[in-house]
C-alpha cells in the first residue's frame, strides 16, 4: 500500500512538474474547412522585392545553412509569421524595408534557394505561395502545420494495417513539395563518385527501373516521434508528435549499390567503401534536404538498403518522395531522403543541420542549452532503438481477484532498428509491479538481422489498478533480440530536442 | 527530502527483499593453497566400474544432453559431491552400486561422451580427474568455480589495460579444457556443407594460416555478467557474476567466410547463405560444446566474423580456445565458441542446451518457473545490449554547493554489442537526479558500426549526497549510438536465468 502511495505521489509530482504548450490543433478544424483556407492568407514573395528573390535562388552553391544565413543578409527579425505557419523564427529580407513582405523560416532556409529548380519561379520572378502545389492530404492524417506539412497517424489508424496504406503514412517535411515537370524524360539521378576519381555519373528513371529490382517491408519512424509525452517533464523543441509519426510500406527498387556498380563503383570498391576512402553515402533531395548514412550498411546486400522508385506496388506518391526514395531500413526517417537528386560517396557526413547540427542529435539530460556541448563530438542519429505502444484497449470482466480490479485488453505495436526485431512485449496494469506477456500477431516472420518492419501484438485480461480519478494506466515495453530494453521513464532520456523518447508507453484509460 | 526518504526506503526493501547465496569463496584461499589441493581428492571412475565408463564414452554419439540422460540410465542420486567442485546436481551410475564411485554433474553430461577425444582415456579406461590437465591460472583472477573453470576478473584489474593480457581474460568453461597431441599434424577442423549437398572438408592448422589473415580487437562478455546484481531482487540461476566477465583481446585468423569459400562454398553463395538453406552457421567445440549464430551475421566481411588462431598476437592460450576459437564481435560470449573442431552450415540452429535450452534464454520478468513458456519461442541471446560500469572512485573536494556534498573523480568501461559502440557515458552522485557526462577516454576512434571493443571512460567532480551509513552511491549509465539506453533498475528487467543485466550500475562508496 505504502508503495502504491508513493507511486500516486510520483505520478502527481510528474503531472504539475510541466505542463505541455496547449495551442488549438489545426486538426480540430474539419478538413473541408481548412481545404477552403485561401492560399492568398500567406503573404507572397512577389516582385516588390526583387533582392529578396536573387538573395534566395543563389543560396543554392551555398553549403551549410549557418553560412547561408551569414552570407545572404538574412537576419532573425521580427517580421509577423503568416497564420498557419509552424514556424516560430523567422527570418527578416536583406532589403531592411518594412514595406518588403518576404519572410522565410530559418527552418527551411538553405532549402529555398533551389525553388527555380522546383517550379516555383516563373518568368524570372517568384509569384505565391510555395506550398501551393503541394499534394492534398488524406483527411484523417492529424496535421501538426501546414507548410511545411507535418501530420502523424491517428493512434486508432495505425494498426488497421500491417502495410500502411500511402495515403494514410505520416508526413515529415522540411520544405514544399517539389514540382517535376516530365520526370520521364529530364530526371537525372546524379552518382557523384568524385571520392573514388571516377566523376559524376546520371541515370535515368528508365535506367533505374532497368536494374534488378528489390523490395523491402520497411517500418519507418520519425525521431521526434513520442516526443510531446517527453516533454511533459520539461519543454523539449519541435513538432510534438504523439505515438503516429510511424508508418511501414513495401518499398522496392534498386539497391543503392547496384546503382553505384551501375555508376562505376568497382566489385571490389564496394566490399569496403570506407577502406577507399568512402565513408559516408550524402543524400540530396531536389528540395536541398541532406543527410547521410555511414558506408558500411551497404557492405551486405542484406542491409536492404535500395533507391526506392514504388511505394506500395505504385510509383512513390509526391508527399513521400516522387520519383525516387532512399530507404535504409531500421535507420531514423530523416536518412530516408525523399526526392533523391544526387548520390555521393564522400569521407564526410552531409552538411547541414539535418546531419551535423542539433536537429538530429541527442544531447545529454544534463544540457539545456545547446551551446554548452560540442556538437560535432554527439554521433547522429542513424539506427533507432526499441519502440512500442498501445493503440487501443478494451475493458473486460474484473479479475479473479476481486471487482476492485477490472482486467482490459490491449493492443498496440512494436519495433526496433538495425532489424534487431522484437523478441518480447510486456503489457502492465500497475505501473510495472507485474507484466503479461503480449502475443505477437503479425509480422513475426521476419528474417534474422532484417526485420525492418515492426510487429502488432495483443495481451488479454490484463489486470489494472483503478485510480481514483476513474481511470487505469496500461502501460506496454518491449525487448528487441538484443534485449535492449524500453527506459521505464521519459525523465531518465530527457534531452532538448525531444529525440529518441523510447521509454514505456503510458496510456491512461477511463473505467466503464 | 520526502524523495530522498523513499530512496532509503526502496533501498531497504532491496535489501531485504532477498539475500545473494553466501558461501565462502574459492579466492578468498591463497593460490598456493588452491594449487596444492590435490587432484586425488576426486573420486575417479576407474576400473571398478567399467559400465559407467563405456556408457560416458558411448555418449558421444547421442544429440541432445535430455536425450542422452534418459538412454544413458544415468540418474539424478545422491551421490556425494567432491569437494571443489561447483555442481550442485550429480548423475547416479546406471550400475547402482552403492560402491561405485562414479558420478558426473549434470552440468557436463554431453561433454563427457566425448573425454576420448581429449586424451582423459588410456588403455581404455578412464583414469584420474578429467580436470587434471585443465592450466593453471593466474591468481589474480576471481575464482567461481573450478571444475569446469569459471573466474573473473576483479574489478581493480579490468580497466588497466585496454587489451586484457590472456591471462587475465574472464573464464567460462562448460567443460575441461581439452588436451590435443600433436595438433599441427593430427588436428583437423572439418567443414560441413552437407546443406549444400557439397559435403564436408577438412582443412588443417597450416591450411587455415595460409588463408588471407584478418585482425579484429573485440570485447567479449558473459550474458551473465552482473548476474549478482540481478539475483539481490530475487534469486536466480548461475554463476554470481560482478562485473568482471568482460575482457578485450586482439584477434586474428581467417574470415569465416574465406574458410567457408576455401571449403567450397562459391562467391555466389556465399552473398546470401539463408537463401541457399543455410540459415545459421554451427560451431562445435571439440568438449562437445556446440551454439550457432544466424548465417546473415557473414554476409558482410565487415562483420568481421573469423575464426581466430591468435589471441594478442600469440597462439591462442588452452583456456581461450587453443587451436581455433571462432569470434563473432558483438555477440555474448557463448556463441563464441572455444577449441572449435567443426563448423557447420545449418537449415536449424545448434542443437544443446546452450542455444535451445533455457541457459541463454531471458524469460519474461513474469515467469519464474521455466515449464510455464514454450522455450522454442524465445530467441536465444546473440547481440548483446549496452553495458557500463565503474571500476573505481576517488573522493575530490566538496563541491561549491557546501561541505554536505562530496565530489567524487569515477572511472570504468562501457561495451554495446552488435557493433553500435558508445555514444555517452553519464555519472550520478544522486540516484539519477542529474548526470555529470563522463570524457572517453580510450576505444573512441573506432570503425563505425565496427566498434566491437569497448570505451573506457572518466568522469570528474561528480557531486554525491551522502547516506547515513557513511557512503554515496555513484550511478554510472551509458547509451549506445543507436540510443539505446541502460535500463533504470534491474529488477524491471530481472528473469529466472539472470541474464543480460544491463541495468543502472551502482556502486557503494565509503567517505574519507
Amino acid at each position: 500500500q505504502q508503495q502504491q502511495q508513493q507511486q500516486q505521489q510520483r505520478q502527481q509530482q510528474r503531472q504539475t512538474r510541466g505542463s505541455p504548450r496547449k495551442r488549438q490543433s489545426p486538426s480540430q478544424k474539419s478538413f473541408a474547412a481548412r481545404k477552403s483556407q485561401p492560399t492568398t492568407a500567406f503573404k507572397a514573395i512577389g516582385p516588390g522585392c526583387r533582392f529578396a528573390m536573387l538573395s534566395m535562388i543563389s543560396q543554392s552553391s551555398l553549403r551549410t545553412t549557418r553560412e547561408a544565413r551569414r552570407r545572404s543578409g538574412w537576419r532573425r527579425g521580427r517580421t509577423s509569421v503568416p497564420s498557419g505557419s509552424s514556424s516560430r523564427c523567422t527570418l527578416q529580407c536583406p532589403c531592411r524595408r518594412s514595406s518588403c513582405g518576404a519572410w522565410r523560416s530559418a527552418g527551411w532556409m538553405s532549402g529555398i534557394g533551389r525553388l527555380e529548380q522546383l517550379g516555383m519561379v516563373g518568368g524570372g520572378q517568384l509569384v505565391g505561395d510555395p506550398f501551393a502545389n503541394d499534394p492534398e492530404r488524406h483527411p484523417a492524417l492529424r496535421i501538426h502545420s501546414r507548410k511545411p506539412c507535418n501530420a502523424e497517424v491517428p493512434s486508432e489508424l495505425i494498426d488497421l494495417n500491417y502495410i500502411t496504406p500511402s495515403a494514410l503514412w505520416y508526413i515529415r517535411h522540411h520544405h514544399p513539395v517539389p514540382v517535376l515537370h516530365d520526370p520521364e524524360n529530364t530526371f537525372r539521378l546524379s552518382v557523384d563518385l568524385s571520392v573514388l576519381n571516377k566523376g559524376i555519373k546520371e541515370l535515368s528513371l528508365a535506367e533505374l527501373r532497368a536494374l534488378p529490382q528489390h523490395e523491402v517491408v520497411a517500418t519507418m519512424q520519425c525521431s521526434g516521434n513520442r516526443r510531446k509525452d517527453m516533454s511533459k517533464t520539461k519543454r523539449t523543441s519541435g513538432t510534438y508528435w504523439e505515438q503516429g509519426a510511424i508508418s511501414t510500406a513495401k518499398w522496392s527498387g534498386p539497391l543503392l549499390v547496384d546503382v553505384l556498380k551501375a555508376a562505376g563503383v568497382s566489385d571490389q570498391e564496394a566490399l569496403d567503401l570506407s577502406a577507399e576512402g568512402a565513408e559516408h553515402v550524402c543524400f540530396h533531395g531536389i528540395d536541398s534536404m541532406s543527410a547521410s548514412i555511414p558506408s558500411h550498411k551497404l557492405s551486405s546486400r542484406q542491409g536492404d538498403v535500395i533507391l526506392a522508385l514504388e511505394m506500395n506496388g505504385e510509383p512513390i506518391p509526391r508527399d513521400h518522395g516522387f520519383p525516387v526514395r532512399a530507404i535504409v531500413p531500421g535507420v531514423v526517417g530523416v536518412r530516408n531522403v525523399k526526392w533523391v537528386g544526387k548520390v555521393q560517396l564522400s569521407k564526410e557526413e552531409a552538411l547541414g543541420d539535418w546531419q551535423r547540427g542539433l536537429n538530429y542529435k541527442i544531447l545529454p539530460p544534463s544540457v539545456g542549452d545547446a551551446k554548452q556541448v560540442d556538437v560535432r563530438k554527439i554521433p547522429a542519429m542513424q539506427e533507432a532503438s526499441v519502440f512500442s505502444a498501445i493503440t487501443g484497449a478494451e475493458q473486460g470482466p474484473a479479475s479473479d481477484e476481486g471487482t476492485n480490479f477490472p482486467t482490459f485488453d490491449a493492443k498496440g505495436w512494436a519495433w526496433a532498428g538495425g532489424g534487431r526485431g522484437i523478441a518480447r512485449v510486456d503489457v502492465s496494469g500497475n505501473g510495472g509491479k507485474s507484466w503479461t506477456p503480449a502475443t505477437i500477431t503479425q509480422g513475426h516472420d521476419q528474417k534474422p538481422g532484417r526485420e525492418w518492419a515492426w510487429v502488432f501484438w495483443s495481451a488479454e485480461n490484463v489486470v489494472t489498478v483503478p485510480r481514483e480519478d476513474g481511470t487505469v494506466e496500461l502501460v506496454s515495453r518491449a525487448v528487441d533480440k538484443a534485449y535492449n530494453a524500453q527506459p521505464e521513464h521519459p525523465e531518465t532520456i530527457w534531452n532538448v530536442r525531444g529525440l529518441g523518447n523510447n521509454s514505456w508507453f503510458r496510456k491512461q484509460v477511463p473505467l466503464e
